[in-house]
């Protein structure tokens, strides 16, 4: 089973910018579609003060820096250009959503969703919502946030699917009191049957479980999806959790380990965490040239740089 | 506004080294100047065991090695041939002065200004002293090491001036108890005071507080400097505080930012720490070079090598 | 005194992987043999549930997962042709011994043992054993481990020889109470009297004290190895351990610092953790590559490229 989306990790939250402008990010674009990727999701349009493109409300009303260049309007056209579809992720002011106010991420995400379309939804690339809130464990107040913000999202732009990316509570993420898969079974349950109306597509962050707990999680994740209707990818994390330094690219036997197991489960599409540091031959990071190059093995693609 | 000075991080304290001989050491110089920088400073001669100078004081009293190849020779025939301005950084033994002995670092350091004078300072690059024993609070007992050793340095060399880069003891750098720009204000007041006979020039260190801060203090700063007639430079940081991985490249967009704050506050010389590690093309992090061609960008500086 | 040995970190523990293919594994056996490294050391054929090889053992004992390559037979291929002397590291369950249970971990490796042979003790270069539990201070249990696995490596193989190598528990261990030269020699007299009949070398990592003290901890090692007839090597890290970022590429002043201080000791061997991550010019980190040639001009090695 192949990667066929990546996220785009704009704002960054955890892992250092390589400092890439427009000519470095096309390259990267053609890498990815070349090896089969076909989806790119921009993780957060802003975090904190830092923002991917100019938002009049977000400047305005969190007193956002204006940034230096519309790393939106790039990443669409870009999209445009290479047949790709483009994923939208929320803003995350950190505080609000954190600190149990969900409520107002909520207020102030309904108006960026607006002006973001209005800005970017004549693009033929912008094909979705990405809700950048994460969270591992049952949270009823997260739940509303995700279900009325999705539908928020699906309202303005004709319906257009919504996706988020929750964690597993394992071990990787708790490392005091992992969570038990009969406890992360009842507290999505719920969650699911909470969201379900704005939410079409979930694709759990498959890093924080051991290994051997792997396929257990994506069984009950997608029996979950299905029974509520939603659609279950997976997203397959390229950097590896079990290193003292946070975070390098994964061992390429790790990832195929855990593509293995997606397929197995049954998930409809894998996508990765992400790309462009973590398996691109572009990265900054050489390991990544080298996870790219045995992933392309495994799948018999050729590694000739494409066409530009 | 422009960089047009950097640090040297020899004796490296917390950045692993790039192991470069006087070959990559050269091609880096020039790249340095390339861009518009005309001043390096050596951010100590010695710490704890090493050196970058066979000292025969620091040999026999602190039981230093003898260091593999004299770097203070080296980067000033480096200074010399490309016109730049070197400073030279005095000696950090990490133990007297941390352990409230500044007198023993004072007294040793005074040996150190004068034999370094005696070896180095025929050479026409040789421009001026770093103290660099740093820190963000006001401490009299460093204030006294401060205006005896600067005092010295001026003393052996006719007068070449002596630069200090604190910190400011922001949320970066003391996550529990960040200081007030008041404290700040009232500390440095008093440090300055007790320092302006030795001291010429202060960069302050710009990585600790929030970014949002950073204008008051660079104003507070400069008011600072001006009321006792201390020049008023500031230190960019070209690495992130941000992240996980301590330290790599910082985003292109923060060092932007801060170099605004710096213009806009009407220093007189932006110096960073440091150029050869994170944002020289010769780094060993990619993100590095990638740092440097957006700099180069912004700037409209051409990035081809310059002629050696 | 050259490094003529060098650990191949598979399966790795806390060294972020570079996903290197055949090709890459081939070029850097070339790279090490042509500056006179002629024995490769497998760390462990196993760490938990990921294998170098697909043990039948391992797999149905411990769940271990299949492999996706034979390291071990690729790594003896290479050592056949390159005409270098291989050593097979033993599994390490983590656990077991950790748990202070070493029986089980000995009754387990006494299987793998003879399994490994029977796989791969036809190859040339099959040349010895590495006990990869690596232990700092005198454990008894831990030392009947050695002896017992130990004897049984030399009876499976003919008699090839057996290889420790320990910590110093060293400030660099252990931050909080670092041991004793005496207590050391104590502890390590009493451990080589209990092993002596199971181990015929021992290389002791030489990072973990300071470096002022690395003299005497070699002196007592040799002394000491000598006393009971085991043969003494270094093994000189080539990883830095004084910095935040845990681990990049050792600076080369501190490595010749440790070379010289083990050619002053007389040990019969310098080995190095290890050549592939920190001082190949194949590195995924830059300052490997550039560690790797300040290495070659100190011992006057051409890095042309050798001949394929």
């Amino acid at each position: 089973m192949k990667i066929t989306g990546t996220f785009l990790d704009e704002i960054s939250y955890d892992i250092p910018h390589q400092n890439w402008g427009r000519r470095e990010w096309r390259r990267d674009f053609l890498n990815m579609r070349s090896i089969g990727i076909d989806t790119v999701i921009m993780i957060r349009c802003g975090l904190k003060q830092w923002l991917t493109y100019p938002s009049e409300i977000l400047m305005r009303r969190q007193n956002c820096y204006r940034p230096v260049a519309d790393l939106v309007e790039m990443f669409l056209e870009l999209s445009d250009e290479l047949g790709m579809k483009f994923f939208f992720g929320t803003y995350d002011s950190w505080c609000h959503w954190h600190s149990d106010h969900p409520e107002k991420e909520l207020e102030l995400n309904l108006q960026v969703v607006e002006e973001a379309w209005l800005r970017y939804g004549h693009h033929k690339s912008f094909a979705g919502w990405y809700l950048s809130q994460e969270i591992s464990r049952g949270r009823k107040s997260v739940a509303t946030l995700y279900r009325e913000l999705g539908r928020c999202c699906k309202e303005v732009s004709g319906g257009l699917p919504v996706l988020i990316s929750p964690l597993i509570d394992g071990v990787k993420e708790n490392r005091k009191q992992s969570i038990s898969l009969e406890d992360h079974q009842r507290e999505w349950d719920e969650m699911f049957s909470l969201i379900r109306d704005g939410v079409d597509t979930v694709a759990f962050q498959d890093g924080h479980c051991e290994f051997h707990e792997l396929s257990d999680y994506l069984a009950v994740n997608r029996q979950l999806a299905e029974k509520y209707g939603i659609e279950c990818w997976s997203n397959c994390e390229s950097f590896d959790r079990d290193m003292p330094i946070r975070f390098l690219p994964i061992k390429w036997e790790k990832m195929r380990f855990k593509l293995r197991a997606a397929e197995a489960a049954g998930v409809r599409k894998v996508i990765t965490f992400e790309f462009s540091h973590f398996m691109s031959p572009n990265s900054v990071y050489g390991a990544a040239g080298n996870l790219y190059h045995r992933y392309c093995e495994e799948y018999g693609i050729s590694t000739a740089m494409p066409e530009n």
